[in-house]
């Protein structure tokens, strides 16, 4: 017997040549088991017609197989696929991880299947991510968007796919929005330094093409305005959240003649880098972040922070989704969650020099 | 005009009552296009024997009409999907952030899409959601195992699905498996604070049924004996991962004669209640942590930790299961991948009392 046929029947041997080529099909359990297609066909989807004796002997021939029926040609007869996607910025961002939870638990109490995927803040990816799980028939898609034109996904939306978008907004199409107040929050968070005794105060925040950051950075320039404060030009510094280009932001507002005595952090990435660069500082500066960290009550001193119900924007964002589903919302909206300033330390410190 | 009939035509009005009813076919392109089905089939699927003249045509109708390809279709034609599928323990879970993300990284580069799903601990859940993947036809799988039989996966692998294990190892069948080195890591650990001086060490972890709980817990029992140290019970304490059961058995451990005068935490979720716990006692108690978390070297004492490289795990096993559908993988192997310890301070307080 030549080597390569012995190979492919030998027990054990789990990776054939040939892939989906040996899957069992409904034929070769129709064969096994003595009946017809129609017969395995009705056993397999569950529809009435089957005596008892004849269902367990399809169900024998689906165990003795290893037959599973194929979900792609399902999509096809029946629509519907009880699957949902999610698009998420950056999978290993903490800020996520409850956000995608909630969403999966409100997926799972539907009985439908998350699918995840991340964008890398890239709109192209974005696009092409959304589209390929519309491809696949997703019912509908939580998106957390990185672009700021969805015009692409209007096709699929008239088509019948569900779409919310959460955590920033929809681009030039009237779609479903779940958000934080952005504005609010910082609003609080710097009037809060302010109230401290600040008017030297410094905002390090995220690219001012992503929604939250640019209405962050808005609402502290309407604290600082309330204030009666004006804001030096060097006080502000938009950009990307490596520790790079945030160390050496921060290091230049508290440096030279109009050093601040205070900083408010766009994001939990900023405000990582931020407390680094605090840390290694002879005097105390105060410090407010947006987002919460998972041990910033337990730094000295413990950081002050507006804090965002992530698994509440996920929560609120699926439940829509399946409302759009169920058909019991008529018309978009855009919802808006309240932050919570929780103070811990680092922004009760008083202005120093 | 009736009123239904109105709405239905109304521009911008995108939630129609009769789902996928109105998906653009091929057929809609082919008659909107002037030419046959067979012609607007090769312009969607790139094949060769159609004239520039006639692909633009078919190309502007694909553009008028918001014609998108049905993957489901393509998957029951083709076999192969471009897609994986990523099982997880726990989406909210920071340890298994990077993972995910360099897993996605290495499908991207593969021209494939990652599907992901958690099981929340839960075997059932996670053979639900594997075999809810396998329908729908991933080329593979990467699965941080909950539970400890995966003969149920024996059919899909003999199919042609590859599949990796990553984290934990696969149970009762034969497949690749990446793994860190839990035992040696969490004996380093231990011997670590041994070499301080400690005798009197506890140890606290995840449920003893999770395979790297009991790998931890076997390097802890080791270390002890290497240093001639007899272990009291009441220093042992596995069970689940949730803040008031990891207090309790912190704070037991450290109360009566024969307190310890150091802690081995066996994951980041108990390390971040362990730490809260000796916050608040009177003395110092040295403490190593398997895991690392973001803000550990800048608690005051710094936390002395067995750093994984959890995206070097994602990555060796994406790669593992790419080479697998290449067919240049022979046999299934287990790869152990090395821990670091890295000193902070936590694991240097000598003991006290």
């Amino acid at each position: 017997m030549p080597e390569t046929a012995r190979r492919a029947d030998r027990p054990g041997d789990h990776r054939p040549g040939n892939r989906y080529g040996n899957r069992p099909t409904m034929k070769d359990v129709a064969a096994r088991a003595g009946v017809g297609l129609k017969t395995v066909s009705r056993v397999v989807n569950g529809e009435p017609g089957v005596t008892p004796d004849t269902e367990r002997r399809v169900q024998e021939a689906i165990e003795a197989l290893g037959f599973r029926r194929n979900d792609s040609a399902r999509v096809l007869r029946k629509g519907r696929t009880a699957s949902i996607g999610l698009v998420l910025e950056d999978l290993a961002d903490p800020f996520y991880g409850p956000l995608s939870r909630a969403v999966e638990e409100v997926a799972r109490a539907h009985g439908a299947l998350l699918i995840n995927g991340s964008s890398a803040e890239d709109p192209d990816r974005e696009q092409e991510l959304a589209l390929a799980l519309c491809a696949r028939r997703v019912d509908g898609l939580v998106i957390i968007p990185a672009g700021d034109d969805h015009r692409y996904l209007e096709p699929e939306i008239r088509a019948g796919v569900a779409t919310v978008f959460v955590d920033r907004p929809a681009g030039r199409i009237d779609a479903d929005v779940v958000l934080s107040d952005n504005f609010g929050g910082a609003r609080d968070g710097v009037a809060h330094l302010i109230a401290h005794g600040h008017r030297r105060i410094g905002f390090i925040g995220d690219m001012p093409r992503i929604h939250t950051a640019a209405e962050r950075l808005r609402g502290y320039r309407a604290a600082m305005e309330d204030a009666g404060t004006a804001v030096a030009d060097g006080w502000m510094s938009l950009g990307g959240t490596d520790p790079e280009r945030v160390r050496r932001a921060a290091e230049e507002m508290l440096s030279g003649p109009d050093a601040v005595t205070a900083v408010f952090t766009g994001n939990n990435r900023v405000t990582v880098t931020v407390i680094r660069v605090l840390a290694a500082l002879s005097r105390p500066v105060a410090l407010v972040g947006f987002d919460d960290l998972e041990l910033a009550d337990l730094l000295q001193p413990g950081v002050t922070v507006v804090a965002q119900d992530a698994a509440a924007l996920g929560r609120t964002a699926a439940e829509r989704l399946f409302r759009q589903l169920d058909g019991t919302l008529l018309a978009p909206e855009r919802i808006e969650l309240p932050t919570r300033l929780v103070e811990r330390g680092s922004g009760e410190i008083p202005p120093s020099g």
